[in-house]
């Protein structure tokens, strides 16, 4: 997750790890830059269909075999709900409209901040994405709670079913671990 | 903004710039590596105190001498809420309590995802940090709109304000160009 640089990847000569602007940093003294790194962005869509939700079994690890919303690393000029959308696509063959984001949830150990969107399937279809065992469509009662893959995927869907009852979707901030 | 890798920064050998996993990304071939590059996430704070909010007159270049909400790359490790809360103490010497996330906000041109937090001053101090040519609270008449750093803080502020009006802050969704 976090990469230990050994070399510039502009000189390729080696790089020292130094404190500079207020923490330690990789800096090549050669080219007299600092190489900075940043947690990444990890989006998904928490996608319903009439009273379903749209869950993907990972076919790959981490946590192969466990459902998860569909999600995954931003890419780069990618704008983060379009991120949202192509992860949908690529995991369970969906296409989504966008409602607004739902959930922001950092994992700073895993340097990572995911976004969630609130999002409609626009026709209910759903096929099997390469990097998925499965696809489904899951009523309140019918989901795998045990079988989560990740605690940002559920947590994001915990609020979904929770402000469905009222019809006003807010967006929540959490943390895991959510202390 | 977007550095061309030449290097592996793991082995100092050069990259190569090949398509992999749907896109061109930078391989080093000896290392079997794909050195994977995202965006990047700019984190800041919408803060009030009483009817008014807080602006730092930039210090630095890009748009030094404009006037900006407190924001900055959220760094390694660090929560998103955490990272805005940091930004307002360097750039403000502010003291803010984080409320909700009010702005996610693409800028895919610039690689940057921004989120911007609605947050309250605990006490009203403010002091000019470094990065700051000056730090000071405005109501609604007195925001110096054309003199604003950049379109991301302009559309944060005029979304809080429209929503000040009810009391019900929602979370946008929004990127530039805004078309």
């Amino acid at each position: 997750m976090y990469q230990h640089q050994k070399y510039c990847n502009q000189c390729g000569k080696e790089v020292v790890f130094i404190f500079t602007e207020g923490k330690d940093r990789f800096v090549c003294e050669h080219c007299n830059i600092i190489h900075y790194t940043n947690p990444k962005i990890v989006v998904g869509a928490m996608s319903f269909w009439e009273n379903k939700i749209l869950l993907c079994k990972r076919a790959i690890e981490p946590r192969k075999g466990f459902w998860n919303l569909p999600a995954g690393y931003l890419e780069d000029f990618e704008k983060a709900e379009d991120g949202a959308i192509r992860e949908t696509m690529e995991e369970a063959g969906a296409v989504i409209e966008i409602i607004q984001p739902l959930v922001v949830y950092n994992i700073p150990q895993a340097n990572q901040v995911y976004i969630h969107f609130l999002a409609k399937l626009i026709d209910g279809t759903i096929t099997n994405g390469v990097e998925s065992l499965e696809t489904k469509l899951f009523t309140e009662e019918e989901i795998p709670w045990k079988e989560m893959a990740f605690t940002s995927s559920t947590f994001t869907i915990k609020k979904y079913f929770e402000d469905r009852k009222s019809g006003n979707f807010k967006t929540y901030l959490a943390s895991f671990p959510e202390v």
